[in-house]
């Protein structure tokens, strides 16, 4: 087996999360080995030592992608025996030809705390989900950029987390429970800010599945429950026009971006 | 100001990170425009045209990070008029020939849900950060695999939960109170999973700033609770030796990755 290197003077995310990408194009197993701060020679150095151990044991000529913005410490690793792959300059040399315009190369800039305002904005976004998750309280939703509704369990909150965490958006999530349903009426809580609804919905078996791990043998886990549930949810969502998607199938990076497709909500941070 | 497009047929979130990871190398502002789901031709053809028009109208040549895993589709988006950077294909041919094995390209193996048992584990550590917010329970420490400690508002929530959401890993996170810090020892919850317990720490003058947005002139937010607080949570850490961070200077990414260094987990999802 492979084994690949993330080496960066910073988290080593980007160098992670592309690897990742590239990789899974191939139908290989790798193993996998993260190498995040790589601050100083002593560090690179002891790095390139042990991608040249992993070479003379395994045999494989071991795979290093690699974001440092340092051009010594990135000269250590690259004189390594393995093959390197540098994520950053393989795009930024074509990219300065193309605007006449010289990088200026920073270390943290990805991933670090540049933009303090920026930060902060992330931060309140993630308390602003966790004090309105869940239908908790109705009373911040005029600062909501997004209100989530849905039945139980149907991944409003990991959700409406990954938006805060990852995009900086302010985002309110709201439970429908029996009463609602029944009634087939929007709370008044939600009726004033109709705009910022946004429905999940989810496939019955697959809510079952969820809920039963939750609470076995429980009515709310009942088959004919969960059926009852998302059929009503349903037509009150095509009912009150509001747009709504099928969480089944799909990760919570791919709802979330479907969410801001659909409303047109831009990511705030990256 | 040039425009980039980030155009992909899954969620497109690899080419923004990346996008952005390259172009913050560069002193100049740019447009952002996120083109997710590119799924038919008909799509990708209506995004060439909004690129070559972009370039029409502003005369700066656009900039198009793409990872299009679909060959036709790709080919429509690279016949426009702008500067195309290809993210997976510039690497994956290189590898495939270090490899000797042909990629085997598939859409959505990134960010979807390929991986259901893994999905799980996700959404499951996500409930689990949730429910062992804030100390609100301590009888699920046995299932964690970290549990960071320190005051109140020195940034344990957030990055609880980014640990939960993007690297997969089961955070608690339990709040040192006044009593705790007066009688200078671990409640006896904490003791039985003392080996999992991991510090924060924060500068006294960005404490007192975060706790006055929160409570402006409450004891809570008094410049001398604060400092209080954390002369003698740091003190408790150097008693107990439990390994801690100053949050100060770090984003929620690199308070994780420190932790991940310095306990050896490592991240579960990518």
């Amino acid at each position: 087996m492979h084994t690949v290197f993330y080496v960066s003077d910073g988290t080593a995310i980007t160098a992670e999360v592309f690897g990742h990408a590239v990789l899974s194009q191939f139908p290989l197993p790798f193993e996998h080995v993260t190498m995040p701060f790589v601050g100083d020679e002593a560090k690179a150095n002891s790095i390139k030592e042990r991608i040249n151990d992993s070479y003379r044991q395994s045999g494989k000529q071991p795979i290093v992608f690699h974001t440092i913005v340092d051009t010594k410490l990135r000269e250590i690793i690259t004189s390594s025996d393995a093959k390197c792959y540098d994520f950053l300059n393989t795009f930024v040399s074509p990219i300065e030809q193309q605007l006449g315009v010289k990088a200026d190369p920073r270390t943290h800039r990805t991933h670090g705390m540049d933009n303090r305002k920026h930060y902060d904005a992330r931060i309140d976004a993630v308390n602003y989900a966790l004090e309105n998750d869940d239908g908790v309280t109705t009373k911040e939703y005029d600062e909501a950029d997004i209100i989530l509704v849905g039945v139980s369990r149907c991944g409003k909150t990991p959700t409406s987390l990954y938006l805060a965490l990852q995009f900086g958006i302010r985002v309110a999530n709201y439970p429908f429970i029996d009463q609602d349903m029944e009634q087939m009426r929007l709370p008044t809580a939600l009726k004033a800010n109709r705009h910022k609804l946004f429905g999940l919905t989810i496939d019955p078996n697959r809510l079952q599945e969820i809920r039963e791990r939750r609470r076995a043998g429980s009515r709310y886990a009942a088959p004919e429950q969960c059926q009852y549930e998302l059929e009503q949810v349903e037509r009150l969502f095509r009912m009150e026009a509001i747009p709504f998607i099928d969480t089944t199938f799909h990760s919570v990076e791919e709802i979330s971006v479907k969410i801001l497709e659909r409303t047109g909500i831009p990511r705030r941070i990256f």
